[in-house]
């Protein structure tokens, strides 16, 4: 299974994606490309397992995050 | 829907982009490129929940973005 | 033996991954593409040899790679 | 509005550029290219209001810029 | 001699990488390719002329090493 | 003026470099490529204003550059 | 003179390289490719104008290096 792969069958699933400054974000995945941006909805920011904000659709650069877990 | 597309569908609207070195910036999204280099106009720096600067029309590089909201 | 044969080797066998950010992850490697970008599953986040977080089924971002054992 | 049409548009006009260290220039935008970097005329180096230095004609870099407000 | 000769001229042999977190390696090279990316069999995580873990086979990152002495 | 016009027109002329470290160096541009890697000759590194070093002839590497004033 | 024929004058002669982290390193260049990597026998590493190790012959990344000095 590529990378890729996990992401086209995680398609309109919640996600947890941590990012490299450290933030972690919840949402559902709505969408990606090739260079691992994402798209989330219903997006909350974690932190330490409560929720820091709420920007709701977010674009997630690619280059930023550390892991996404389906 | 692809990443870039959110930008698309995000065009002329209000939209919060978080940068790399933490800053955050409000503004009105006039356009974009396929590196996620953006363009806001009225744009603000936001810290806190409160505006530290007006820089107004602001091209924002890609690559220090984390994630743009619209 | 190229860096690719190893993962190749290592698909379907446990595999213990460490992070630019100094976190590391053990896991059963199910996938990979040429960026080493990592698909694992059953996948736990491992600090000073105690289980942190189980996220399961985890994609982990090629570039924030330090080293891969498998 | 592209990103380097905002470039093209501040040709020889006064434009305000944050470098990732946290540096600040002002200065007449006399060109550009395609991975940003910047050619400054009668550039300032400001921190916090005041001007700390005057390079003068100057290159920014590309790849240091976080953003660019004409 | 070509960087990647230096590595050919080293296949089999005892080699010491060391990371840009800091952390050593040494180990037997048994493969690499054009990013650099090295295989080492095994090999052995070194701090400070100890032995601080023994990874054995172990997939090295290439845009993550400093240096690689044969 | 496109920024590598720039270092053409200040071929053979004293330049100021600012590295992302925080180091300086002033030297005579004697070359410099598409990458902004650049050849000083006579360089000297500076460190508030005083001479930490004198490197002589030093090929700084482009992606290390932050700016470069003629 | 372009940056790369520095380093094709500086074959088999002694150079300073100084990295990223800081490192510095003394030793007699004996090849190089595009991306800067270098090729150094004999090389040592310099830290306060003491040898602080003695690799012999290493393979520099050319990534890691802010400038070398011939």
């Amino acid at each position: 299974m590529k990378p890729l792969d996990v992401l086209q069958q995680s398609l309109h699933k919640r996600v947890l994606v941590e990012m490299k400054g450290g933030q972690s974000f919840r949402g559902t995945l709505d969408g990606f490309d090739q260079h691992l941006n994402l798209v989330l909805s219903g997006a909350e920011e974690v932190r330490s397992d409560t929720v820091a904000a709420r920007p709701g659709l977010t674009l997630l650069r690619g280059d930023s995050i550390v892991y996404i877990s389906p």
